[in-house]
């Protein structure tokens, strides 16, 4: 237990945020602050049940944030300076309000009558939130901010969890008058209906070919346990989206089977279902369109069943129409994959993945930021130890480095690997310092292709294939090419670089093996 | 001229999208695409009048967009993905809003039928897009697409200048039916009027201290001309606000005053002026509200008078005035600084401001987001060769080397330099990479302090000063410390450290000699 330093006066706003937010169970602070919110941070030196970690820019603050959430299921804040530290942090909070993580932004502004100036940093914060936020609240005064604060993190941590921003007027916080509140209850996941179970098991024992199409914590452990029995007692086929925030995989796990990301792919997998029967998701479209392809995959005459929606709680769905179609039997794993072989060849994708599934400890958790790499080692790691698998839930990139540093802050003592694409990795790789101050246990394995090879292979699906070397040249990473071992190191992060399978086995095993940040530029 | 390789086809919206902006006078696009800008890319190809450039990151692209329109006074186009895309821009396009910067954003979106789905990236681009931009348009087909961009590239040039934001659904792009649209004049600075005109020159003459407080177009050549015939025959005072976006400096010209940041130095400096003559620009405000200092720093009684507005013409109301109250006569320089003597001692802002003062060429360009560094280089340069200072117009750090990397483009033929403090450099360090892929003539003087400097002075002033190493840990940026130069290389620019004024002397000179990008991490 730690002790707050007392004060002689009544609480500023600044501080009574700050005891307001611990009593609601908030313990770590992601901050990129600036002028407007000094008064917080000194406030953190006084009450000291929140623990402050520095990012270097906004977007690896907010993404920090969504993946402590991902493994914590309960909000971190973030403080950031403004509109603009705001406008920063935007991409990776557009990730977690899909990701429905739980997260409370603590907004800097201008003092109240300070604002009426339009100085040069005043812009419209609300316009800026709304997108990514499911609240956006402006504290008026000292007195205001506690319940304010109190009211933030039940509206993140109400279910199905997601983003709640409270905008603090300076004079808010630094005024006294400061009323700590206490924790508000937030909304607990609702009970679907026995209409909505008794059809689904209907469904599940029509002897017709039934999808189960799961998200949220139906991917984790218990919903697995359920959809293991459900489908072991009908043949009912499970998948996920392939935004899926968290998904729990591997040895003894059933297998959760991701839609395919092209439409001719998902069209051809869905041919023949007769039931898809959803669980805190919608049926799957396409991420993009595409000039040939239609947007609606499904098979026409396709009976399409919400059993849980995304407020609802899906695991305790799943285990009332497992009671009803196995009688109350065991669960038994619908596939264990087994372990691929020793790679030979060349260092790519596939032998990545087969080295990594040998390799890595249980209980890994994995941030999937590979874009055109990641399925070598997510077919590769299917039967890998028990592990976590955290995707990119909103398209926006940039997620995976601080993905990875906020799930090593909220899961300590479990390794994180981050599988992480080139270019993806240049729009937030200043989370490698946050890495490397906190002394964060995350190997990045960085696919080094030089290019934003997904968009080469886009630009023959929407129908521009005739594209000629300026087209080109916008998809080319090299001239120069990026050296990940340097920008690694130049932020504390140690850094080797491997170009073929054996040197990427013995790199990837020393870093498994000690304790810290490192990164493996992998050369493909 | 340059030829575009000819179709057999109506124009695809993406086509007649790039005709009209050429047609416009558009030539320049700073890009990040994704898949829904595809077309747009590959039109790129086949219409050979726009030059794409690409930037690892949407910051580092708005930044870019904002230091071309600096540097000529039209507008480049932006290339970003979707609303996450907009959202990594919008630090930079408050920045470049703030200077009134006439910038394009052609902002990809789902194909109109497929929004429906909310598939991961929807998101709320036009929420996302007004707080930074004067003009919002979705357009609706391809059909429009031509005639949009050309009030798109009238919106931004018209006086004084700013933002406007295409969305462009990505059907509107591949569909044929374009129809490429001729330029449309833009609204023209209005002439003042003679009422105005009149009673700024009564002020003048009327014996009482006079300050002229000018932005925009004002402080360049023209403009300065004119304000030092003005001082020069009343003694009338020149000041600019601290977020100018583009002021002429050196020998030979008027020196323009900064109204000093702090609200109580400022204060004492406009103690005892009776006129405040307003051209371009509001009454000053401190940037921030302090809790014992007030919002309004101008003394009572004084008389403000709006000479221009920011949409009048401020050169033609200066000139109409100066004929007035000197009959006609010469400019002549109100003062023309000697250059500083040589530094001796420790490394240090002034030790640099000397030496760049004299080592830097004629025509220079200096991107300035040096922070709390910034006055030794500002002061030392008073009287060094003429040269354009480019500030942060908006407050919204992460401006510094993008800016210089657009100036760079807009400007060739003169050397950049930019003078950068390490924090804000983390930002957008991406732009590096562009520097070294188009190989621009950009100094980078990197001032490395490892810390927010500026935010271990605010924590005093906002009277929050009993921080604690917690709350002080929020401002350290060493532990681990940043390698400048490692960073520089990784990303292909020729990079130096210098501890010494002779070590960073030699570095200077060296890197002004050769062309092309070289970063010197000068250790204070």
């Amino acid at each position: 237990m730690v002790q707050d330093t007392p004060r002689n006066s009544t609480p500023t706003g600044a501080e009574s945020l700050i005891h307001s937010l611990a009593a609601s169970g908030v313990d770590i602070c992601f901050a990129n602050p600036g002028t407007s919110e000094m008064h917080f941070v000194v406030a953190l030196d006084r009450i000291l049940s929140i623990r402050p970690i520095l990012g270097l820019f906004e977007g690896a603050v907010t993404g920090m944030a969504d993946g402590y959430a991902r493994m914590t299921g309960k909000p971190a804040v973030t403080l950031l300076h403004l509109g603009s530290g705001l406008g920063n942090g935007i991409a990776n909070l557009h990730n977690a309000k899909r990701a429905q993580s739980p997260v409370v932004n603590i907004v800097g502004e201008h003092a109240t009558y300070h604002l009426q100036w339009d100085t040069p940093l005043v812009s419209d914060i609300e316009s800026l939130a709304r997108p990514v936020s499911r609240w956006v609240r402006r504290t008026q005064s000292a007195a205001t901010v506690g319940a304010d604060a109190a009211q933030a993190v039940a509206a993140a941590r109400g279910a199905p969890g997601g983003v709640a921003t409270l905008i603090l007027p300076a004079d808010a916080a630094w005024s006294e008058g400061g009323a700590p509140a206490p924790p508000i209850v937030p909304i607990a996941a609702a009970m679907p209906s026995d209409a909505a179970i008794d059809r689904a098991a209907t469904l599940l024992k029509s002897g017709r070919r039934t999808v189960i199409m799961a998200r949220g914590p139906a991917l984790q452990r218990d919903g697995l346990h359920q959809l293991g029995r459900i489908a072991a007692a009908t043949g009912a086929e499970l998948m996920c989206d392939g935004q899926a925030p968290r998904v729990t995989r591997g040895s003894g796990l059933p297998a959760v089977e991701r839609v395919p990301y092209r439409a001719e792919t998902a069209m051809e997998r869905f041919a023949g279902i007769a039931n898809l029967i959803l669980v805190g998701t919608h049926p799957p479209v396409p991420v993009f369109a595409y000039p040939n392809y239609p947007s609606w995959i499904l098979p026409e005459g396709m009976t399409i069943h919400y059993l849980a929606q995304e407020h609802e709680d899906g695991v305790a769905a799943l285990a009332a129409v497992a009671g009803m179609v196995d009688g109350g039997g065991q669960s038994r794993p619908v596939s264990a994959a087994e372990l691929p072989g020793c790679p030979s060849g060349s260092l790519d994708q596939f032998a990545i993945g087969a080295i990594l599934a040998r390799l890595m400890p249980e209980q890994a958790i994995i941030s999937d930021e590979a874009a055109t790499n990641g399925l070598g080692p997510m077919m590769a790691t299917a039967g890998a130890p028990m592990h976590d698998w955290l995707s990119n839930t909103g398209g926006a990139i940039g997620q995976g480095i601080p993905l990875a540093t906020g799930a090593a802050v909220g899961a300590p003592g479990r390794k994180v690997i981050n599988l992480q694409a080139d270019g993806s990795a240049m729009y937030t790789l200043q989370a490698l310092w946050t890495q490397a101050r906190e002394r964060l246990d995350v190997v990045t394995i960085l696919f080094s292709n030089r290019s934003y090879a997904i968009l080469t292979q886009e630009l023959q699906r929407v129908g521009a294939s005739d594209a000629g070397p300026r087209a080109l040249s916008m998809f080319d990473l090299g001239n120069p090419d990026l050296d990940w071992t340097k920008l690694a190191e130049a932020m504390g992060v140690e850094a080797s670089r491997a170009t073929t399978p054996q040197e990427f086995e013995a790199q990837l095993a020393a870093a498994l093996a000690k304790t810290g940040p490192h990164l493996i530029e992998a050369v493909i």
